[in-house]
C-alpha cells in the first residue's frame, strides 16, 4: 500500500465517525439490537463496541472462543525444596514434551549454600539472583501431576564459555530426530548492570542426553542502543512454516521501569543463523515468552506486563498479533504441553496443560521458586466448560489485602480535607 | 461513507499484510527498535502489536495510562450484617456524592426474616434473590471510610404501582439544584422468568428526601425481541453535552448463558423522555454500570462478563467506546464518588475511590451482599504509582484453591492413556 493509501485511511474513519454522530439517535429501520446476540455480525449499523465484538475476536462471546480459557492449577508431587529454606529453587519450565512414554520438562535448577543475596554480596557461590549459579535439570513423569526428577541436563560450562556463571531459563526443540536445548548463558551475576545475557545452545540424540554444548552464542544481543542490546530472555522454539521461529523476551529502558516486550528469530537450522525480525517486538506486553502453534498462525499467553498483559494473543502469520481474549491468574511462566509444537503443523490444535512456577512462595529472606502444573482449555479438541467461565469470585477477605498504603491513606485524607469536610 | 469505500478497507489492509510479509525479514534501515521505548509512535516500520501499543492506548506503558489503575479494597466501618445470617443485604450502591459537607451514598438493602431461597419458595416476606423484597436505604460519611446509615430513602410503593415488590440498583442524578434516584421497580419476585424490570424515579431537593416518586416508568423495557426486552438494570445517569445521559445494562438471550451488555437512553430531562441510542449496545462487555466523564469523553469500568471484561474503556463521544486498558480485580458494582458527575464539565477530571459490593461473603445459605471501598487511580489530578503496578503477586495457595474438578482430572486421565502412557 502506498503512502497515499495509508493516509487516505484515518480520513475515511473519520468521515465514517461523523456519519455514526449524527445519525446515533435515530431509530435503526429494523428496530433495537436482537434478543437472541446474533452468531455473525447482524446488518444493522453497530456501535465500535459491538463492530469489535464481532470483529475483534474469534467468537462474540468468550466461552464460545477456542482461544479464551480460565487457568486452575494443581500442586506437583515429586519435588523436595529443601524445607523451603530458599537453597532449593525450581523455575522457569520449557514447554513439556511427549517422548519414551513420557512427558518430559527442562528447567532452572538452583541449590546454592544461601538464598539470593544480591549482586553486592553475591560471590562464586553464593548467588545474586534466584536464576544466579543455575543449571538446567530435568524430570519426568507419566501422568502430568508426579514428577520423577532426573538430574542435571545442562551444568555450567567452564570460564570463559557462554554461561559459566550460570544456565538458565531453557526451552526445548525437536528438528530432524534430534533434541535441542535453547537458554540464558550468564557470564556474571544478575544485577552487575542488570539481567544481561545472549542465547546459548546445547543438541542430543535423546531426551535424555548426554547434552553436547555448542559453546558459542547462538541468538546474540543487538546493537547498542537497540531493545535487546543486553538481554535475550527465554528462548522459545516453535516450529512453523518449515522454519525454526524462536521467540524471546527482553527487558529494556529502565527509566523509571523496564519495559518488556516479545521478539522473534528465524533459522533454517537450529545452530542458526537466526534473523531477528525487523518487524520485533512482535509482543507489546507480555513477561515470560509462552507460543504455540494455533489454526494456521501461532498463539501466545501475554503475561504479567505491558498494556496488553493478560491477554491471549493470535498471530495468523506469527508475526503480527492480535488480541484474542482478555483472562486472569495466566500462569506466570508456562511451559505448555504442545502436541504439535515440531511437526511442522499446517492447523495447530492448541493446549490444555503445561508446567508454570511460583515465585512468592515464602518471603524475599528465603526466596526461591517452585514449580506448578497448570489447566486450561485452549484446545481445538477440547471442550471443557469448567474452564470458560467469564468469572472467579473471591472473598472479601482476598481484597482487604490489596489494601492501601500508609502514603495512599495520607493522600485520601488530605483530600478529604481539601472538600472542606470537619472531622 | 459509502458501502464501496468500507470494501475498500480490508482490501488495503490485505494489501498492506502482503507488503509486511514479504519485507519482515530484511533489516529496517534505521537499525533495530530503540532501547529507549519512544514516547510516541516511532517512524519505522512496526508489527501490529507495536502499532496498537502506540495507536490503541492513552500511552505506551500502562503505568503512564491515565486510565490504568489498579483497585485497593479497604473494609468498610457502620454497617451491622445480623452476623452474617443472610436476613440483611446491603449491595449495588449508587455513585458517591458530596453535598451538605458529607459523602452520600444510596444502595439496595434487605432486612428479610430469611435469606434469599429462590423464586419457588418466596412470598411475601420470604425473598426469592438477593435484591428481591428490597428497598433503597442510603449513609453519610465525611472520610469515605465510616458510614452512618441514615435509613430508607425509597421504601417500596403499594400495589400495583412500578416496584412494588423490589426497589433496587438506585443511583443519582443531580439536575438543576434537584436530586433524583433512579432504580430498578420490580412487580414480581426475581427468578419467576428472569431478572424483569423497568426504571423507576423518585425526586426530591435535598439528598436527605422526602423523595416523591414519579409513579411511572421512566425508562420502559424494549419491544418483544429486543435485547432489553426484559430488564433495563443499573440504570446510570451522567450529565454530558448538557444532557441526560444515563447508561443501564441488560441480561439477554440465555442460551446457554445470559449475555451482559449496556446501553445509553439520553434525554433532556430527568422525567424523560430517554431516547435509546440507536447504536446500542454501546458496551460490549461488563456486568454492573460505572461509567465517569474523562476529558472530552467518557470512561467505563467493564467488569465480569464478555469478551471484553476487565477492562477500563474510552469513548470521546460517550457512545463509540474503545479498550483504553486492560486491569485485573476490577470493583464487581462500582459506585465511585465522581467530582464532575453533573456538572456538565467538558474535561472530566476522573476518579479516585468509591463503594462497591461484594457478594460472596459466607455461603449460599446464608447469601448476602456486603459493601465494601475501593482506591483506584484514574484521575488526571492524582499521579499514584502504588495504584499503577503492572501485575499482582499471589502465594500459590491461592492459585490451588482454582483446582481441577472431578470431571476434569478424568479428562486429563483418559488424554495420558490416548498417548499410549502405561502406569
Amino acid at each position: 500500500m502506498d503512502n497515499k493509501m495509508v493516509r487516505l485511511i484515518p480520513c475515511m474513519l473519520i468521515i465514517s465517525g461523523l456519519f455514526l454522530a449524527h445519525n446515533h439517535c435515530a431509530a435503526q429501520k429494523n428496530g433495537g439490537f436482537p434478543f437472541e446476540l446474533p452468531k455473525t455480525k447482524p446488518n444493522r449499523k453497530l456501535s465500535a463496541a459491538m463492530q469489535r465484538n464481532y470483529d475483534g475476536y474469534p467468537a462474540p462471546r468468550p466461552e464460545e472462543n477456542e482461544l479464551y480459557s480460565q487457568f486452575k492449577y494443581t500442586e506437583l508431587k515429586g519435588f523436595d525444596y529443601h524445607n523451603h529454606d530458599g537453597t532449593v529453587s525450581r523455575r522457569d519450565p520449557s514447554k513439556v514434551i511427549f517422548a519414551n512414554g513420557k512427558y518430559y520438562v527442562w528447567y532452572t535448577h538452583r541449590n546454592t549454600p544461601t538464598p539470593p543475596m544480591g549482586a553486592l554480596k553475591c560471590n562464586d557461590t553464593i548467588p545474586s539472583s534466584d536464576w544466579d549459579l543455575c543449571e538446567i535439570w530435568y524430570a519426568t513423569s507419566t501422568d502430568g501431576f508426579t514428577w520423577k526428577e532426573e538430574g542435571v541436563a545442562i551444568p555450567r560450562p567452564p570460564k570463559p564459555m557462554v554461561g559459566c556463571r550460570s544456565v538458565a531459563t531453557a526451552d526445548v526443540l525437536l528438528w530432524k530426530g534430534k533434541y535441542y536445548l535453547y537458554y540464558q548463558g550468564f557470564n556474571e551475576p544478575s544485577g552487575m548492570r542488570g539481567d544481561d545475557c545472549p542465547v546459548a545452545m546445547s543438541s542430543a540424540d535423546s531426551p535424555d542426553g548426554p547434552w553436547t554444548p555448542l559453546n558459542q552464542v547462538v541468538i546474540p544481543n543487538g546493537a547498542p542502543g537497540e531493545w535487546d542490546q543486553y538481554s535475550i530472555h527465554d528462548p522459545y522454539p516453535l516450529v512453523y512454516k518449515g522454519k525454526i521461529y524462536l521467540y524471546y523476551k527482553s527487558d529494556f529502558d529502565g527509566k523509571p521501569n523496564l519495559v518488556r516486550m516479545q521478539g522473534l528469530a528465524i533459522a533454517d537450522n537450529p545452530t542458526g543463523p537466526f534473523k531477528k525480525c525487523e518487524l520485533n517486538p512482535v509482543l507489546n506486553s507480555g513477561h515470560e515468552t509462552t507460543l504455540f502453534p494455533f489454526k494456521e498462525g501461532i498463539a501466545a499467553l501475554t503475561i504479567r506486563d505491558g498494556n496488553e498483559h493478560y491477554t491471549i494473543q493470535y498471530a495468523s502469520d506469527g508475526i503480527n498479533f492480535n488480541i484474542a481474549a482478555i483472562t486472569s491468574f495466566l500462569p506466570d511462566a508456562a511451559g505448555p504441553f504442545i502436541p504439535d509444537a515440531f511437526t511442522n503443523t499446517k492447523y495447530g490444535r492448541g493446549i490444555t496443560w503445561g508446567i508454570s512456577h511460583f515465585t512468592t512462595v515464602t518471603d524475599w529472606a528465603t526466596n526461591h521458586a517452585i514449580l506448578t502444573r497448570f489447566d486450561c482449555d485452549l484446545s481445538l479438541d477440547v471442550n471443557d466448560t469448567g474452564m470458560k467461565g467469564a468469572h472467579i469470585y473471591h472473598k472479601p477477605d482476598f481484597y482487604y489485602k490489596m489494601g492501601l498504603s500508609k502514603t495512599q491513606r495520607e493522600r485520601i485524607e488530605n483530600e478529604n480535607k481539601a472538600l472542606g469536610i470537619k472531622k
